[in-house]
């Protein structure tokens, strides 16, 4: 889909300087900006950017003058966060399915507590005493256990499995395949033999959450397993028993958190990342891809590596061990003049 | 749930020593006790444990006189360890979901033999020649493929796929989206073509193996994949074809077998480790989170790093590492020394 | 299954030279034969392998001569390499299920254009405008979205998943719970919150791709994700949005590649392997298990580690960090003789 400037800014109301036929079709920062993107400046620290982004049109204050030449259009509204927010939601609006009512056969159960608005797909499956918020989308073949709970506006891709009791919140997204609520990995071993400990907590996802494809999250042993508001896990990722994640937190695809951590907000985890269980991750932490975490972690902290160690210090380690043979070399060289 | 050390008694037929109404309402090994465990002192070498622990109940032999103060109630039992077993079940048998019977729509070819007393639940999908032991759980759309046989009393969650001619034990437990007997990943190069080498084996599971959500074992290209009795394999976890795994090995999260290795008995294999085709772990290794096994591993190794190394030699690796800015700066001390 | 050299000699029409009830059940290259194994000798440059293989029956050409005793069985015919590709295919076909028909319920949208030579299994759903070409079999419970195509002789194995838009081509072969065309992880933040980046592309699968189960291929932010054929990709890999994958590169499972990747024609992907987003690998490269790949990788590369280097210098590292005790021992001689 593209638009140009001036459909934009009759979509928001806002009014447009410069070439108003320039079209966009996606979404930049402002200082990644390039021909076809549509970006804002809502930060006064970012307003340098304007004067060199490569974005089409961007998005500014109603009061906003530039002090020197812009190549983009720029369309000025009463608050270009709270306007590009919108723009995404009218964009996604637009782009996605909108699939209605309950195709048949699906299976709900006679107790289910279901919001007229809903849409439930071709053999999908609500267990007993679910209960299913307004505009909730449960898409074909998804499966959700007994006794468990979705907010309004949540996306239920195709064959999602939310086990029995568990939480979702509002407006989240769940993608095709992904398991929420299975049981930890616990067991008591007994003379060599596992024997499984009963997993009888939940998982409890809350408002504004998206989970990737094919990623699983384990009920906890009592208790919950938690994921706060505004997180974002990418696919293939396993997250562990008791394990919490603090909101706003991003995890990219096939990171993995063991049992009982706990990760703060905002913090930023790598591809294929490793956190052991038992520890604590400070907010504000970023843990770079295929790092290995096997202790706590400061807020604000920047690793990498495995054993993790700060971003820095990798890189010169990275460096070290890149000259190991001229270093060997130079200690040959030293033995050999001292022996004369 | 929770119980009062005398609820226990009651259920176990024990006697209790100490406070009666302390509950429980989780388990704990006795040397890792804390409040609101219930552990058990079977083997006598951990009796010391017993003085120190913090668990808030202990099951002990009828015949069991403390030598000194004991912070727990005490239960005395014929046999602690065949009785926290027991609990265990009752637990698991209190807490999970019982669904009975045959909802409709499912799919039973007419020639599946089938226990009356089986759950299939809706949407799921049994094959021609598919054979279902007594007591055995088949969640909402499970496939169960042609000639599948599968043991009394298993398991088989939402979404699991089983593909033709596999075999699955007595009293296993599947999780959602589990993929047992996809094709093996093997193919012929033919002038930079691959072609596609069939995959005419199958995967045999045997009883009592608990398979995590979304995992994936491959059938084997000749014979079989073979997963031992007692085998506990953890979420996301990819078993390629031909791969053996011992009796009572463990595998965490993420970890991945490449094709025909075989992983001996009681093995402990961390999250995100890998191991390379066509080898031997032999029995007891123990291989921490995110190792990378290149060849075969001795008997009751400990390895950790990627190529894996002595435990301990790796945790030297890792230091001698962090100091090699040192190093370097003290052999420049000595060049320069050296050319005075 | 076992067949004799005879029996292959039939069905190819070839000409048996050596013991013709010598049995074989599976394939092999020449120069990795074994008892039980066929392979072919097509490409002069290998014709020493043949005095030397393992195999028990070997497809020559024609007018082949050996020059040497060979102890292999030869069948000969016009064009071995055609030949062996013709007598997989016939193995296969013998070996697999062949479901046809449409079984009930599933779920077919009155739009959806599907050949009638197709296999359409229980609770599989296809949605709206979707296009099924001749001789594709899809699963029960697999999920096609709508306006999904499918080409001629495709396989969708039960619980796939492939989402609005998204293309396969002819022959493709799509194990169990893979994921194709998941929205990218893809989001905006502001103020230290994730706004969601609508995904609108595709995912475009060229012919004769086989993709392994549980694997996720995310839609592009727009345009398309690209596989290209030939390519084989291994259980549990991530795919992220706008990555591209050259013809005929395989990789084995777990690895992931992060978005706006592009890699070339014929690589090899170790299991585990990360690739970064936004950087190019070239063709021919080889990539060893487990390594992380943080930028551009030049044509022909063959590289370990992680960060990964050339295999050579990445042995050499390995040497050099296990031998840092005896460095760190040799440069304290040279201080302390220094010191005298």
């Amino acid at each position: 889909m593209q638009f140009t400037a001036d459909q934009i800014a009759a979509l928001v109301n806002g009014r447009v300087q410069g070439d108003g036929s320039v079209t966009v079709s996606t979404l930049a920062k402002i200082e990644e900006g390039h021909p076809g993107a549509i970006s804002f400046l809502a930060n006064p620290k970012y307003t340098h950017f304007i004067y060199e982004t490569g974005s089409s049109v961007v998005l500014v204050k109603d009061d906003f003058v530039p002090e020197r030449p812009v190549s983009a259009t720029l369309i000025h509204v009463a608050d270009p966060y709270a306007t590009i927010a919108r723009l995404l939601e009218m964009v996604a609006q637009m782009s996605a399915p909108h699939p209605v009512g309950v195709e048949q056969p699906s299976h709900i159960s006679p107790d289910v507590t279901i919001h007229p608005d809903c849409y439930v797909g071709a053999f999908a499956y609500v267990g007993k005493g679910a209960s299913i918020g307004e505009g909730v989308k449960i898409y074909p073949q998804a499966y959700i256990g007994d006794g468990v709970e979705i907010g309004e506006g949540s996306v239920i891709y195709p064959g999602v499995r939310i086990y029995h009791g568990c939480k979702i919140g509002k407006r989240c997204i769940i993608h095709a395949g992904a398991v929420i609520g299975a049981d930890g990995f616990g067991f008591a071993p007994v003379d060599g033999i596992y024997h499984k400990i009963p997993q009888l907590g939940i998982v409890e996802i809350a408002d504004d959450v998206e989970i990737g494809a094919n990623t699983t999250i384990d009920r906890a042993t009592m208790g919950a397993t938690r994921i706060h508001r505004g997180v974002k896990l990418d696919n293939l990722i396993q997250i562990a028993h008791n394990v919490e994640v603090g909101e706003n937190t991003v995890m990219a695809a096939q990171a993995g958190v063991a049992g009982s951590t706990k990760v703060g907000e905002s913090c930023m985890i790598g591809g294929q990342v490793g956190l052991a269980g038992h520890i604590t991750v400070g907010r504000d932490a970023q843990i770079g891809a295929q790092a290995g975490i096997p202790r706590n972690v400061k807020p604000g902290s920047r690793l990498l590596g495995s054993p993790a160690v700060d971003i820095g210090e990798y890189a010169r380690q990275v460096v070290y061990v890149k000259n190991l043979e001229r270093l060997n070399s130079r200690v040959a060289a030293l033995e050999k003049a001292a022996k004369k």
